[in-house]
């Protein structure tokens, strides 16, 4: 990585502000549990106290295939990554109409959908290859496609930020991507496939099987690669994975919150917190998923999901949920009245 | 109660119809977790499907005093009640900035304010008595004061409804009133006080033992009244409680799904339940408070809290931010394409 990809912290003092103000508002100091914390963390984000709410929130919902998929690790054939991705630029999948509900809007990309062309030639600007490796058997990418889809992933967040959008979400889409998530984890965790392998779309017993030995024989060539990320995306990863990671740390460098959602971008978040330490002081867990592998990533990243729903389609769908709680937050430190303003008895330290 | 108290469950014929437009929506079978559920709850409550999304959400906070606050039971003074409604009234509290957030309009009521006039004349159309009598040593009601209180939460209710709401939320507002609260909880949960009573608004370690004396001694004055939640409404309950409790019966009687909130309000939704046994089917709890007599209650009505932010304010603020996730759910079932509309491999059944 480069110098550009330095991040600083949020805002210190402003924190220091935000919770004084939190202190004054007219209900009983801490009352407001997790609300209070998170729009502290908005408010140093935006270096302004009380915050802003969100203009432009944007889900980016990243596509790509696997050529894992081939060794029978997920419910659905792999066709149905391409097929999604018009249902995303239809308007009809779960994250188009959560993103409405949340006040967000919905850009796909396709990163390495298994497919001749992308859907759109907007839809494939960033378009890296033609799905990615088996990784039970071969390299997921070369190094310069992982050099490339890193550096696919900091444009997409560059353009995003550039066009005004001051909350990202990440989202996934991919038929098999929780086989190398899970991969990426347990190698960045020094977990055992057993501890980690989830159901991902709803895989049957045979076909969770065939995940766990998939995941067991891709952790055994990563092996000598725990210590290098670049490399962890190479072997184990994917081009999505790779472009998600640089999505993630690139927000932090331009000092632009973000919400996580499942397993498939946790463990992206993880491959970005190790580019680019720090970056997780501008991110928030939006969900807490079904996915085992999930909760080791987030405690690895010392996170504490917004919601738990038991939700696991992925798509950024759990981070949506997690929006609208994150803008009530943000409501309550911009709008609320203050105890001198409401001229009510204050707090009980100062009667 | 009269022969109008008659709860009638959600339409089941609509469940199942909502549950098969579920399972054919493109996504997983199940990966959309708790909105799955919450999308058919809705449907069935409506007897429509798919859903229609909330057009009149309404919250009402029921404000009250408590004579027992003179025991030192809270952390704030009674005049902090009466305060806490102009607050309301003028739209600077918590509740009101989390409704508009979540698309929801706010009525407070003056049930029982200690003060000698409603803030308004509308605020206390339904005004049943100054204060409510100090458990601790006296009952909170008079019988007659218990039948105006339960049917002025009928009569709100009808109102509401009426007026075209869709959907309730209860809030409650009350310097003291978690000590009514939790009272009626151990009563009706056969508890000991040690193992229900928490901080309320934040009260000190002094303050919480002589909280637990009070409910030590109300509860001890509930003796032989715990079979009959009109007796333990007069004996060791409020006014405010008591027009809570009617006021969930009464949406469910007519057919409104309405959302818990805190423990003061799930202690209400507790008695509702006695008094119109099948109420709960129309409720779900909103969010889980850190009071530990929360946690008892929803767990004698079978309900599983949305959200669990850590909040312990009341006003409806809980109930507000899971406002925004069941309108999550129905805008699932009411607006995601289908897989025949998307065009999209279906599920693995299928296949």
């Amino acid at each position: 990585m480069t110098d550009s990809d330095t991040v600083s912290p949020p805002d210190p003092d402003i924190a220091v502000a935000a919770r004084a103000r939190q202190a004054n508002l007219t209900k009983p100091p801490g009352s407001l549990g997790r609300l209070e914390a998170l729009s502290v963390w908005v408010s140093s984000c935006q270096g302004v106290c009380p915050p802003r709410q969100f203009e432009r929130a944007r889900v980016v919902v990243f596509a790509g295939d696997h050529g894992v998929a081939a060794a029978g690790v997920s419910a659905y054939p792999a066709e149905v990554t391409a097929q999604m991705v018009a249902n995303f630029d239809a308007g009809g999948a779960a994250i188009n109409v959560l993103a409405e509900a949340a006040g967000a809007t919905v850009r796909v990309v396709d990163i390495a959908v298994d497919a001749d062309e992308p859907l759109t030639a907007s839809i494939g600007a960033h378009r890296v290859r033609r799905s990615s490796g088996n990784i039970a058997v071969e390299d997921a990418l070369t190094d310069g496609e992982v050099a490339a889809a890193l550096d696919a992933g900091r444009r997409i967040a560059d353009e995003e930020v550039d066009s005004g959008a001051d909350i990202l979400i990440v989202g996934d889409m991919g038929i098999g991507n929780t086989t190398p998530a899970t991969t990426l984890i347990a190698a960045l965790t020094d977990s055992e496939p057993v501890a980690v392998v989830g159901r991902g779309t709803g895989v049957d017993d045979a076909g969770w099987a065939r995940k766990t030995a998939a995941i067991r024989d891709a952790l055994f060539r990563s092996r000598g690669s725990t210590g290098d990320p670049v490399a962890l995306l190479r072997v184990c990863g994917g081009a999505d994975l790779a472009a998600m990671a640089g999505f993630c740390a690139q927000a932090a460098v331009r000092r632009t919150p973000l919400l996580l959602d499942g397993v498939v971008v946790t463990a992206a978040a993880l491959v970005a917190e190790e580019l680019a330490p720090g970056a997780k002081q501008w991110w928030q867990a939006g969900h807490r998923s079904t996915e085992p592998a999930h909760a080791l990533a987030l405690r690895r990243l010392e996170l504490e999901p917004i919601v738990d729903l038991q939700m696991r389609l992925g798509e950024g769908t759990g981070a949506a949920i997690a929006l609208s709680v994150v803008r009530a937050a943000v409501a309550t430190l911009s709008s609320m009245a203050t105890f001198d303003e409401a001229g009510i008895t204050s707090s009980p330290e100062k009667r």
